[in-house]
This record gives structure tokens, sequence and C-alpha cells, in this order.
């Protein structure tokens, strides 16, 4: 998606560590138009599938899971982390290794919105080794819904979460995929998307 | 916000310790369509004013603050909950203690996403003690910005949030207003929303 590579490009600050921090649009400030796109773009790649919700993770999955979930007029889960008074008892649970968050957490979605023979679309802002994109898709299979595919904003194509799941047959989306993120030149080099 | 309430009495769960949950639309499972609404009916309620950034707080108030944007055609600002490697160093910081997750945490906006002279409205899912909120406020007083008012999806009304505010002279308002949660007979009961 060449409007978000350009966004990436002109708003995006590497850091150390392969981070790039897009948090002027994506995940800490929201730019909600550029959302709405990302959403259209998302959904135009899943054109004349028949997706019955779109599954995401707290917490900046949720904007561009609702502009998803707009293209194909259905609902939104988001998988909780950590624990709550108000959360359900009967969940499935998955646990994510967070290299951001340094440590393992649980995520969880409550059994009464994740049903047998659901088609799922599973999305997120970034995907990296794969971690919470796996979590969801076992939460997915553990219910008996279908997993239609997974899209992400921005995949890390230098770990290996994108291609694990490409090798498993799985329709993966990214709208951009970062290749090189040089901090000493301050310079991001994408891959093809495809 | 009578769809609202309606909504509540017939997908709400009373549970104890006052709690209802309203996770099959506002909270974990998202209505879009609906959340949708609810965005135009806040804005609807702060017409004329002018507002440069919805400020809310991860993660139940980020789909009802991008509905909220899209009529402002402002930015959304989420505040972050707990640390991560990703996050800025300067940032504003306040300490909120939530009951529903029994203990105190830690938010931080960046300071690069709040600034002197911008007006902000602060939305959120649900008004029960206020911590949440005033966090938020102390955050826009110390970045210099001017508070427009605040807008909650639910404000338990037998809690002092909603009136602290009000007796602040703030702008509140509130799409429904609990008066009663009755566990024992499973009825809820609505104040006046003005």
């Amino acid at each position: 998606m060449e409007e978000l590579r350009k966004k990436i490009l002109s708003e995006g600050k590497i850091c150390a560590n392969n981070i790039v921090k897009v948090d002027s649009f994506l995940n800490h400030q929201l730019d909600v138009g550029f959302m709405k796109k990302i959403g259209k773009e998302i959904a135009s790649r899943f054109k004349g599938e028949k997706i019955d919700k779109i599954l995401t993770i707290e917490s900046s999955g949720i904007a561009i899971a609702c502009y998803v979930a707009e293209e194909f007029n259905c609902r939104v889960v988001f998988a909780k982390k950590g624990k709550s008074l108000n959360q359900s008892k009967d969940c499935f649970e998955a646990n994510v290794y967070s290299y951001t968050r340094g440590g393992e957490y649980t995520i969880r979605v409550s059994k009464e919105f994740l049903h047998k023979g659901e088609n799922v679309l599973i999305v997120d802002d970034f995907l990296a080794n794969g971690a919470a994109i796996n979590g969801l898709m076992n939460m997915v299979n553990e219910a008996g819904a279908h997993l239609v595919g997974c899209s992400v904003v921005i995949e890390k194509g230098f770990q290996p979460g994108g291609d694990n799941l490409r090798a498993k047959g799985i329709k993966l989306e990214s709208l951009a995929i970062l290749d090189v993120i040089d901090e000493a030149n301050q310079t991001i080099t994408f891959k093809d998307e495809k």
C-alpha cells in the first residue's frame, strides 16, 4: 500500500532493536481518516470472502478491526490482555510472548463471542514473530471456527512470523513489509508486498 | 440515548458488585454499527464546539473515540497502560486506581501528541469513580490544553465520578446513567440523562 509506505517513511521513527515507531498514526495517536483507508484496503484483499467476525487483540488492533468490520458489516472481537473482575470465566486462552513488553502474558476471548463455523479474519497492527497472531489462531481452532486469513498493517519481513504463516498455507495480507531498518543511516527499505 | 438504554437492558448482564457487563457490544465484542451511532450521538452533544483532539484510554475507549473523531475530523490519542519498549520517555503520566482490575496502574500519553492550546474532548466507555477521567484531565491541564468536556457511554450514577465532574463545572455528557443495579431481581433503572 503505497500511501502507507510513504506514511511510514515520513512519520515513522527508527529506533534501536529494529523498532520503527508509528505512534503518530497507528498505535498511540490515531489518524482516523487514514485508519479508514487501511480498513478498506484490508477488506479489498479479502473481497468475495464470507467474513463473519474480525478478531484482533487490544489495543492497537481495535481501530483497524473496526474499519475492516465496517466493510464486511460484521462484528469485532478483541482479545484481552491481563485479568479483570468483569471478565467471563469461560474463555479461550493463549499465552503470548511480547518482545516490546518484555514478557509473556495471557490473552483471553470469551467463548460467547467466537463460535463454531464462523468465518474469522484476524487483523493486527504489527507482525514480527507472530506470537499474538498464533495465539489468536489457536483460539479460532479451539472454537471450531474457520480462519479465512490474517492481515496486518506492518510486517517485519526480517522476523519469521509472516513466512511461518505463509508456509502453513494461511492467507496473509501485509500492507507493508519492512525489509531492513537501518538505525545508523535512519533508512527503511520495504519488501514487495507479495 | 434511548437505543443505548434498550441495548443495555437487552444485552447487559447484571453481576455482583454493581457490575453490568456490556461486552457483547461495547468492550469485548464490538457492534461497529452501534458504536458509530454512539460516536455521532456524543458528537451531537458538543456540536458547535471546536474540537482538535479526542483523548481516551486503552482499550475500550478506542473505538468510541474513533467514531467521535470522525465527526470532528480530528485525531484520537489514547493513553497507554503499563510499559512498553516502544514508549516515549517524555510522557504525561497519571496514576489511576481501577476497581475492575483491582489495583493502581500508570497511564501515559506522549508529550508529542497533546499540545498547549488544543481543544480536547475526553471520551470513555464507563464512568464510575472517575479515576481514569481525572487522570486524563490532569494530563490535559499539564499540557496546557483546553478541556472542552467529557463524554462517556455509561455513567454509574450511584458512584461519585459524574457528580464530582459536574460540581467542578465540567461539561459531562453521559449517554446512559445507571441509577440502580439490582442483582437479586436482575433489573436496572436509569437516571434522567440531564
